[in-house]
């Protein structure tokens, strides 16, 4: 059990002392796909939207929560933020659309799960905005694609 | 766009009115999956943990997410909760464990967001506690796997 | 000071209780104005911008905030909030943005602060994504515009 | 463990479901006592304050708190408060001061955690305003004083 | 496009990258102003109220709102503030009430979104202690009055 | 009134400014006390529950509670915790449970109001999760037991 370093002598969770650890600059880049039905895909990516769309609200929800990820997940240290951005890149031939969060600090500890959960809540908001078309909407491949910085370096997944 | 009930006369996105519709008992069921390697999963699942454990913590995260929901995705309706309830089914041969949430309520409005957003917490609180032993975990299959209540009446997915 | 009902028998601020007043529909519809000066208003109003807009954002955050108004004024009820929307309205004249909140419950108290919340933030999102351009944006005219429902009838702000 | 309702056939935590109770008016009372020195004491309460005062801070402090109960406590339901009242009852002997907190709502469930988390952040937020003052500054007594309405009944404190 | 930096290549909002700037003490202070008529008034700033009044309860609602401005409004950064103050200029003649709210950090970004969250929040919660007397209290007014720190130098507004 | 450092000229509370203070590693170490009757002591503690227990969700509710201690406790600073450890400590004879918990940071204002929030809603989620059990819980010896780091320098309760 001493691997799994979110628990103390008596076996019981806790947030991890990260005291002593360096403030450098931190990057973490991660990403998920919402699969959608063809019909929902075309409306949410080609539809006669003018002033707003879905993904601009699943952006703003999926920033807003980067923001919170201290406060949702139970062991994440608070984290000072300094930059997010979410980008969009539609699948055309799958009829899905794949999410990709960066989140940057200058910070004790890293920003991945930062960057996850803002992944997955813009994919869970782009599921609230379509639910009224389709019910059999999937969110999947949530995962670190690269992070950098920090004592245990760099990391990059594989392709698959 | 009239399909696309989220968005108001200006093209721009409004939380849809839900005034008119009747309170009635209302239940969801959202599955989702975090795939793990075989160490991974087998510390997770059969480690010498006495008095805590990963999933204990990924639970009361998910629990405390169904309650936050409109607070996280911008255009869900608040709603009062009448019962939460998450389970884990471990899948031994591909060492992944399956995350089911049930939420119920008596509302105008389904819990469909609520119970998705406590199965995307709780996967996202055991990436948290396993990310120093594994860097390459990945979350799926998130979806609705039946709802019950309302005027559009019961949703069940397909067996996949 | 019998006409503050904010305030208990100690002189102490109190949430007054509403367990005996009606559950009724309410509706308040609130206003507000950011002035801008005219290159701001002209690039946040007719600027090239295709997937995203300042006010899809400033809108969003309004939405959310609404949901929040019991967490943020602090002798505000708790209110299930059943329907919010935001629009826009351009003084290309004086290169002003008249912003209207409508927010909608089924509950025992009025809506006013929710619908006043909303619009604050509202004019608050559009003042942060343009201060880099202009130092010296201003909020005002923020008040109720109508209301209904509850025993105290209905209200309808005079025009100015 | 059968008498451990928080708890689901996993023998993991769940929000126990309360659907099928009914909904009454429902009240809860909690007590609670700041133990304080006697200069500390004296400032709290006979000090030459105008405008303001430590009382007024923890007071708000208390039923902010009371409102975001289901926030803080896991399993505690979210419950759409209808009135919160605290008061204050100095000791001048003991120089300590008692909280109460009175807290309604109309619910399928009580509000005794309402009234007991209210009565803790009234008591911190005097801790917190006056630790510059005393460093040993005790909390103590929480407990619930009365509680009415709901299937289990009335209940109410043996007196100490 | 490229003036409002809020944006990101693909015309969506992101919240800014500041890891490369510097970190410095920064200040700002900003106003606004509630109208309200002259009875409303005499009470709020006369009445015979000993243990609390309306401000004491809008100040705490708005120094709390100021730590929260990065959880309201969608694009700020998260700011570790390191003192907030807020007070009260009555106008007798004109029967309204000027709030100031002097927000500092030292940190990469300003307080400008801090300071104008706080003067708005303290305004609505005075409007809700009072809005039992009076249906058309009026917000307005409210800007920035000053800054200093940071790259873009120190801000003051003319005198209107 | 000098010696209360939360208010400000006007005698209204503020946040103190601690823009001056040195950055420095703090800990504080705060406990508390839940006394339970000899049945409901004995089925937290020694009860055959395999996954989950009465006191893991009650440390997970504690370290998320010290995270939020500035978002509830108006007057605090936020802070950015490094590190939480929630302990328990069961007195056989008298049935009771003490808590202990230990906050560290870096930062220019000390960590006793978390380390006191954590100890505070951990008793009171012992509580939430027993009172269906038993009505007459009680909460006391809420203090702080030990500090380090600071300008004021080192604290340790007296042993009672």
């Amino acid at each position: 059990m001493s691997d799994l370093t979110h628990f103390n002598n008596e076996g019981r969770a806790r947030m991890v002392d990260v005291s002593d650890k360096q403030i450098t600059l931190r990057e973490a880049v991660a990403g998920g796909t919402v699969q959608l039905n063809p019909e929902t895909f075309k409306l949410v990516m080609h539809g006669e939207i003018k002033k707003g769309d879905v993904l601009a609200v699943a952006q703003v929800a999926g920033i807003m929560a980067a923001k919170r990820t201290s406060d949702i997940i139970p062991m994440c240290h608070p984290i000072v933020i300094t930059g997010v951005d979410i980008s969009f890149t539609p699948d055309e031939k799958n009829h899905s659309i794949d999410i990709t969060a960066t989140v940057r600090c200058k910070g004790e500890t890293g920003v991945e799960m930062e960057a996850l959960t803002a992944v997955s809540t813009t994919a869970l908001t782009i599921y609230d905005m379509c639910k009224s078309l389709q019910k059999d909407i999937e969110i999947s491949n949530i995962k670190l694609l690269r992070k950098t910085g920090g004592k245990s370096g760099s990391y990059s997944a594989e392709k698959s």
